[in-house]
Parts: C-alpha cells; structure tokens; sequence
C-alpha cells in the first residue's frame, strides 16, 4: 500500500484526485491539507464524500506527512514552489499537479506566470509527467511536474505528426475549448453562472501560460522549433477540453499513413484512443482518464487538422496523477482508473 | 409600408425573422407559409405569440403571394431552388434564406450540398446579401441570397485582412463553434438535450456546405486565391456562434494597422463593432445584429488570430434577411433593428 | 417625454431596465447611476450597450436628479430606504424595484430582511405595484413598490382563486424554481458556474424573504388570512421563474369555473395568459412581460395545482416596473413593452 | 461469480447499467441484447466504452440466455411485459428497470400506461425492489420490479412519516424536478436541446404512469389511504432528480423528532443519508446511488416540506438494480456501488 497524503484537498482537482485515490486497490491515504477550509470535514466542503469517505481536513506542515511515501500538490500554481523544497530534503515523492515545475527555463516561467521562481535549483530535477512519452523518467523520478490540461490535450496529438515531420513546424494553429472547472473553485463574477450559461469567450489571447509549455514540451518531443498560436475559449460546461489543432502539411499523406503513426506511438497506450473515422466528442472521454483523437486531411488545401478531447480534471488533471503515481510505484498504469 | 411574405414561417430562422417584423414599423405582414403546420395558428407553434401576433399559418401556393412585395424563404437549403423560379416570373422581389443561391457556381453546389442544382439559370441573377460589402447590388436585387451563419462570421473579420494583402492568403484555419439553433427545428436522438449537454463536438470536418460559401466569397472579395480549413463544432448553447480564424502574417503589422484596416472597411457600418481590447463574447451578441470582432497579433510567432462573434438566428440569419430588405426598399438600414 | 434616471444601472435589473427604456418611445434617460462602476462607461461594464446607447455612469447625488420625473431604484434590498425619502422631499416620483418598501409592517421587514427599517414612516405611502390589481393606486402613487419575483409569479395565479373561495387558505404549497440571475451579479463560489450547472437546490427553505410579501398580499387581496409553505429552488438557467402552487379545493370545480374565474380577473390584462390545456414552459416568457397560467385539477384527491411563468427580469422586475411607469404617467401600459 | 444478461443494453439506463456491471467485481457478463443496434458494437452506441468493455449486441432470444443467472430488463414500459413469463418459465431470476410489474392492480396499469396487461399472472409474483423497505422479499425474489425514479425520491422520504403518523396522510404535493436522461434516448423536437435549454416546464400532469406507484407503495408501507398530487417537471439538466413533498403536520414537531425517525428507518440503510441542516443538491448524489434527505418545518402554518435528490439513472434505476441483485444473490448491498 502507497502511503499518500493531498496538500490541496478542498479545490477541484483534489476533490477529484481524491474520488479516485478511496477507489484505489493500492492506495492508503494518510493526510488531507486545506488552507481555509482546514479544520473542516472533507464532506462539509464536498458532500459528495458524505457517508463513504469523510475525513478531517488539517493545515499544512511539513512534519504531519513523515508518514506518507508520496505527496500531492493540488494547489494554484505559484504555492508549491514553497512547499516542494522541504518536501524533498524530507525524502518524499512528490506529483505537483500546478505548473510551477512544468517549464525547465525559469525565466519563461517568470514572463507567463508574472512571479518569480523562488525553487527554480529543483527544476532539472523535475520530470514532466507524460506517461505516454517519458515513461522510464517518470519510474525513478523525485518530482512530478504533472502536465497541463490544455497542454495535454495538444501535446498528445501533435508530437507524432511533428516528430515525423508529415507537418510544418511553422504556422500551427490550436484551438481549445474548456469547461469552467479548469478555472478552479474561486469566487468572480467572471465565473458565475449568470455571466457564463449561454455564452463563449476567448480569453488570456497570447499570453496563457499554457504557451510555452506546449510549445517547449512539442520542441523538445520532435527536437524541431516550433511556432504556435495558441486560443483558449471558455465554455458553459462544467468540464472537458477540446482541443482542434490545425497544421500545414509538408506533404501529400492519406488517412492510413497518419493512423499509422499514431498506431507506432500509441498503439499500447491504455488511455488512448485514435480514429481515422469517429469524430471526438467531450462526453465519450468525461469522467474517464482517456484522450480521444480524430483527424481529418484537407488534401485540397494541404492542411491537416487533428481534433482531441480529455476531461480537464482527469486525464487533464487527477487521472494523470494517479497514472504518475502508478508507475512510479511499479503498479500497472490503469490500476484505479479504469 | 412593405407588404412581405414568409415562407417556411414555423422553423427557428422564421420564427426569429417574424419576432422583427412584427415590430418593424415599416412592414405589413401579408402570409405566413408552413408545411406540415400549416391550418395551425403560430402560437400553436410558438406560444411566444400568444396574445402578440398570432396569425394562420396557410400551405404555399405562389397565387397567394400576388399582394406581397417581398417573400423571405427560411426554407430548408434545397427547398428554395423550386419556388424562387416562379417568384421571380411573378414580378416578386425574394429574399433566401437557404444555400441555394449562394454559390454561383452550380456543380460546387451540387458537390457540397449531395443534390443537382434545379434553377441555376438564375444563379447568376442572386446578389450575395452581405450588405456591409455588396450595398449597392443589394439596393436593386430582385433576388437575394442570404449568407449563411459561420460565412458571414469569418468572411467579415477576414476579408478585409486579405484585401488589404497583410495576411496570407493560403493556410488559413478558421475554427467555428456554433449553439444548437443553426442545426434548424427538427426531431433528432444526436441533437437530443441529453446527448449535446455538457458536449462539445465537430461536425461536417471538410465536408461543411459552407466551406465553399467561405472560400469564394473571400476569393472575391479579395481578388485572390484561398486556402483555408474550415471546421464548425457543436455547443451546448441555444443561439451564437464564435469564430476564431488563425492566419500567418505577412510582415510586421501593429495594433493600430489592424485596426486602421478595419476602420476604414467598417466605420460606417452600423453593425460592426470592432476593437483591439475587447475579446469577443457571444452574449454581447446575442438577440442582436451585431458582429463584433475582436483580434490578436502573435509577433513572436508572426501570426495573428482573428475572433468574430454573431447571433446565429439574428446577424446569421434573419437580422441581416431584415438589413436587406431594408436596403432593398430604401429604408434606413437599421430600421427594426435597433 | 417622461425624463427619468435609474440608481444602480449596472446590475442585471438595472441592465434590463436599461435595454427597455432605451427603445421607449415616451422616454427620455436622463442619469445613470452606479456605485462601484461610477466613472465608466455604462458599455465598459454591459458589452452589448456598446454603439447602441452608450453613456457614462455617474456615483449618486440627490442634486443631480432634479431634472428627472422619475427615479428607479435598481440596488440590492437594505439601500432604498436610505435615498427614499430624500427623493420625495424633493418631489420626485420613484419606483424601487427593490424590497425595502414592499412590506406594511416594519417589524416583518426586520425579521425577514435581517436588517433594521430606516424609513418606516414612508411604508405608508408606498403602493405595492401590480398593475393587475393596483391599478388605480399605482397612477397617482409618487412611491411604488415594485413587487418581488417570486411574490408575482405566485400571487397573480393563487389571489383570484382564493378571492372567489374556492380553494382552502391553509395548507398551500408553493414550489418556485428560478435562474440564477434572479441573485444579483455578484461574486460568489456559491453562484459559479461550475457549482450551479447540472444541478438544483432548494434555499433559504422556511426564511426566504419573499415569504412575508407573499402572504399579506394574497390576505389583503383576498381578505382571508392564509397559511402556507413557499420553497425557492435554484435552476441550471439564466432566466425564468416556474411556480407550481398545490392547493387543496373547497368544493367540486371544474374547469370551465377556473377559466371563468381567470376570465373574470384578467380578461383585459394584456400582460396574462391563461389556459386550461397549455402547459406554461419559461420559454414562452423568457424575455417579455407577460405571465403564463395553467392548472389542473385533481378531482381524485381534492387538489387544484396551479403553474405559472414569468421572466423573473421583466415581469418580476424591470418590465413590471416599466409598466408600473407608464399608468403613473398615463401612457398606456404595454408602452415599450411588446 | 453471477452471469448476467441485459436486454436493452443500448438505452440510456443499459447503458448506466453496465457502466456498474463492467466494474462489478462479483459480475460477469453474459450477454447484451438489443433491438435496432443488434449486429453493432456496444462502443457504437455508446464510445465510452472503446478500449475498455466493448462487446457485440445481439438480438434478443430466450435460448440466447440459458447461461445467465440473472437478466435484467432495460426496455421502455409495455415490452418487459412480453418477455418475462418465458424467462421465469426457463428458471431465471429478473429485474425488470420498467413499469410493467411495479402496480399489482391491472386495471390501475392500464389505466395510467394506456395499454392493457399481457402478464398480469405474474403481478403477485413480483417484489417491488426498494431495498430499504424489502429488504427480506428482495432476497428470495425470481422477479424484481425496480422502483422508478420519481417514486423513489418521493417514497424514501415520506414512507417514514406517514407510518408515524406525524404528516396528514391527505393534501401531499410532489413537487419534482428531473434531468431530461429520464425520458430515455429518443429523437423528438421536444426533447431537443433548444427546445429543453434556458427552460423549465411541468407535463403529465396529474396523468403520469408514477403517480399510482408512489401512492399505492405509500399505502402499503404505511398501511393509511393517502391523497396527493403529483407534478413532475422538465429541467434543463442530464442526470438528477429533485423531489419537494409539502405536507401537513399533525401535530407539533421538533427537529429532533424527525431525525429520529429517519434514523430509525435508515440509520444502517447504506445509501440514504438524512439531514436537518444540509439542504439536499443534485450534484451532491449524481454518479452516486445515494438519496440525500433534507427537510424544513413551518410551525407557524403547521406544515413541513421534506426534499429529496437521486441520479435518476442510478438510484432511481440502474444502481438500485444492481443494489437489488446484490441482495438477490448474497452479496454485500453496496458491492461494486461504492
């Protein structure tokens, strides 16, 4: 059994890191952290868990998780570069499900999430937690920096084409689509229900501090340089990415030479899905740890677009937490998640 | 006062061009035409009239139309080819709402909408209604094709942009999202509430009928060769969609550029708000007819997004129906509008 | 031309009061008021006014009004009270669409408002303003208390019936379900998207502040002291109340008698619509002024249920208001309305 | 190991139903049964379950199920009907998620169903399979009626009270709310997301196949004549039932008292959870074969609401089937439900 505990617990991706972490085969779970809701029920603040697994929420310090072998970071990013630090001195495993340990160039870090880099000496040792491409870091590594949502849901589609250079690395175009959740549990007028229900709105145009993460995880996949735009919008769901990135072809390819290259890299993938014919849709990936892709050339123009969903909170968040955390401790990789 | 009549009065584009009529003050509603509700009163199919504007809804014979000076068709695409022909020979003035005569070229209509062309002597008659581009054609037409919802969402913000030879003009992605009601009023288990809630999903990828609508009406409002994608996506809204068009700039271009170009193509239009600042949002949209454009340049990456949003119904259909008729009959543009 | 000035422009009754008196023909806007947003444009916080009927916001003095008519008061319940009786001194009219003066007794307004009532000798000379049955006072009042949503959505069905005596007074039930923006735009995790979508809650069950307003007005209406349960539950939806009351019949009725009761009540209002076969639906009301009533009777069990639905914005709030504008100034009642 | 069969597989609560199967660890899958998808894949019908627990659909024959211990029957009332005597007849046992054996009275069938009884032998023979109530005749049972889903929610909460005698067993109103999965998979205009979107209404009122159910089951278990009206509502939402039961009190009650007796009911009831503070929410019990109980008194009128919240498609179907099976076949309640 996997000793964990959650600093985080009471926002959305630790509310949904722990539905999949009671359900768990391999999974004890030690301690629960909140900020303001510590001293609180886990069901008070989420009744989902009234009645099955209802715990007490604590404040955080560092020598409450001695106990634990693994520690999650569900907190907004900028938070666990302050806690990571004296995490690992302790000897302790960490997955930190923010961005403070995604981009290896502080600097970058500094111009997109607008703050210093107070622990920027742990970054080389961070691992990006892609399972389906850095697997054998991801087994020994100390620190976890767990990918992005939109990151994911554009990274997974695009590193093959790229690394096989069917695509120019110029002039790509990714559209992404996101359900409310992925903004957190905050309170703004922005995010209620009234302004949100019934619309759409592009948002952060140019300066998501997803960009560089997308754009320096393809670079370093398919060791091109890569040029991007990248628009989030947000719309009135609750959760789920979708994700339609548009390419230019360097070449003239069919559908079976693009599902080829997804079969080389994907084909024992467990939580993913391609399909030359079944076009994504959010709610065929919601609540579940997979990503769907669907493609379609447009041989008359020489362009390609590559369509993918995930549910944000899992594959995008949780769910690919806990598939770190499985192969970091030599469980199989769907254990608890399928 | 102008005499006009409705033909396909009980589906959503009829619906909304009635709910404008019926206020307008320059306009006497002379019959209304349904199929299968025909007999019925329009509040049996649209209890909003109740007490307002109820009327009978009559089955279409062209003999009744004699008293009318203006017909709008808010046919299903296909439909309109049968009777515009016999409209025309009556000395009637038409307005389509459909795709029937949007595209000059027959056998392009006949690859993208999987039927033969039966009137497309009088293809080259139709006047393409975007009245912010094509105003005096519009003044004198006898018959008008209405664009279609996402064509006037993209062309508007793009077609400047590659008049004026800052963009190019091949690699163009132009990524739609459009709310329930452009799917039209029909009985469906894929349009069903429980299958498109809490979903998103694209449809028609390179197949959408609007592709080419998009692409020559470009071409020749630009006078130049386009390559672009084109991929519409279902929301989980009733009415708007939001278009965002990722092209490859040519050279170095600012804000002000930008805006400059747009203000010399839209200053006086009454319907088109634009801005370097404000990012789009479909419920500044909604109920009006209104497109507003919003734009970000990606200097690092020598790109630039273009976002436009609409009332699908209104500014997409039966609003900008509306704008023609007014030009059409020499009222202010805005009459009923407003 | 009725020169008037709104306090509170910028919250969504004041908005919604906003896009009716711009398109009024007897009207004429002479200041906005907000608190918060004072020194902006009235565009800068609601979008949609942009190049339509933009202006500037201004912070609130009693001296800057002595232009106007007359004042609506658009502000959160608990701050009429406190610009109330300056206006009257200066002898303007006012209409606050507020609950501050919608209770006769003081004491009442304390236990349920939570607040003490500052301006209680002023309850008197408040007229509570539902047009269909206050009429005659509401043209000469210089102080109109607009009634409350829910109150008009449950009192328009259930006073008729319990005038005439044919339903028992005690053991009523009534079951509202409203949108969100029914709440007020404010920020709030409670009111976020992510918490209300793809859910429904009962609130404030048994402490509602509504309760009190529906109960002495259908007692002084009908005369009869009344007994009864109201449960306001909060809908996935932006606008819209549906109230269902469960009523328990004195006697045997059918349904020729309801409808003649209504009839009796309601035949020459031009904002009620009553019917023994349609089911109300929000839909039908969304975004215009009038009220729907259905019913059925259960002659099985001795019950009578009443439905009806009203746009909680205009009937229950700007609309109501506007109407209540046009009888105090003797314009006809559906002025700007239909 | 149990082997079950599903006919209906391809519905929505088929669907749920082997949502729970497939990860049931008790379970295995015999086969699955389809009337217009037969031939297909279940991940056809149903993508989310590509690469995890796809399988054929066949088409239905009783030979076909002579290895199952158990068939469950997901058909739309009026079929199970036709299906069930030849399954008892082979020896197997059966739970039937429709309406054809809830009602041991024929005439009451074919009153409210609107079709007349083909298996009307059988009546006696089946148990109406709410756990918390038939727990022991569950056990030994060969066919299950499953309860549906809005008397579930109404039963649960007032059973109790009216076996104590504390609530008038006369003047009850059902108020309840359900997401649109409740009407099953089926095209319809009325069931169309803008039909169903931004909207809110009742239907069948006082004619709905439940109302006999909840009333009936109410007496049996509370061995009194009870009176209600029963009115269901339409809410733009998936999943979720909520239930508002207005009663009068007969006597003065305290909180406490009524905790008392929920707690006496379902103190060891695994899936109930009761409150007097919590006011129940959908999102609280969706995905979860949890029913939450809240309630309110009003002394001053001498009434008590009672509120109550399912997922219609778990508790109100396929979990508590799953729940009946477990106590069919030995297992633990809660097994594979957690």
């Amino acid at each position: 059994m996997i000793s964990v505990s959650v600093i985080g617990a009471s926002g959305y991706s630790g509310i949904e890191l722990l539905k999949i972490l009671v359900r768990h085969p391999g999974v004890r779970i030690d301690k629960l952290f909140a900020n303001s809701s510590a001293g609180k029920h886990l069901a008070d603040v989420a009744p989902i868990f009234a009645k099955t697994a209802d715990r007490m929420l604590e404040s955080y310090a560092v020598d409450k998780i001695l106990t634990s072998d693994l520690v999650f970071i569900a907190l907004p990013s900028g938070e666990a570069m302050n806690i990571v630090p004296a995490l690992l001195s302790a000897g302790k495993r960490v997955i930190d499900l923010g961005g403070d340990f995604r981009l290896q160039d502080a600097s970058l870090y500094e111009r997109y999430y607008k703050r210093p880099h107070t622990a920027s000496t742990h970054l080389k040792q961070s691992v990006y937690g892609l399972p389906e491409w850095n697997y054998d870091q991801i087994k020994t590594a100390s620190l976890i920096a767990n990918p992005g949502c939109y990151p994911t849901s554009a990274i997974m589609p695009l590193a093959p084409l790229l690394k096989e250079g069917i695509i120019e690395s110029e002039g790509i175009a990714i559209s992404s689509l996101s359900g409310v959740s992925g903004a957190g549990r905050s309170a703004s007028v922005d995010m209620s229900f009234a302004e949100v229900n019934e619309s759409v709105r592009a948002y952060k145009v140019g300066t998501h501090q997803h960009i560089p993460e997308i754009r320096t995880t393809l670079e370093v996949l398919s060791n091109t340089q890569v040029k991007l735009t990248f628009v989030p919008h947000l719309l009135p769901i609750t959760r789920g990415i979708y994700t339609s990135s548009y390419t230019t072809l360097k070449q003239h390819v069919n559908e079976q030479e693009i599902l080829a290259i997804y079969e080389q890299y994907y084909a024992a993938a467990p939580f993913v899905r391609y399909s030359a014919t079944v076009i994504p849709d959010i709610k065929n990936v919601a609540f579940t740890n997979f990503i769907d892709i669907g493609f379609r050339i447009n041989q008359e123009d020489g362009q390609l677009v590559v369509l993918s969903t995930i549910d944000n909170l899992i594959k995008g968040a949780a769910g690919q937490a806990v598939q770190n955390m499985n192969i970091m401790f030599g469980l199989h990789e769907t254990e608890g998640l399928k």
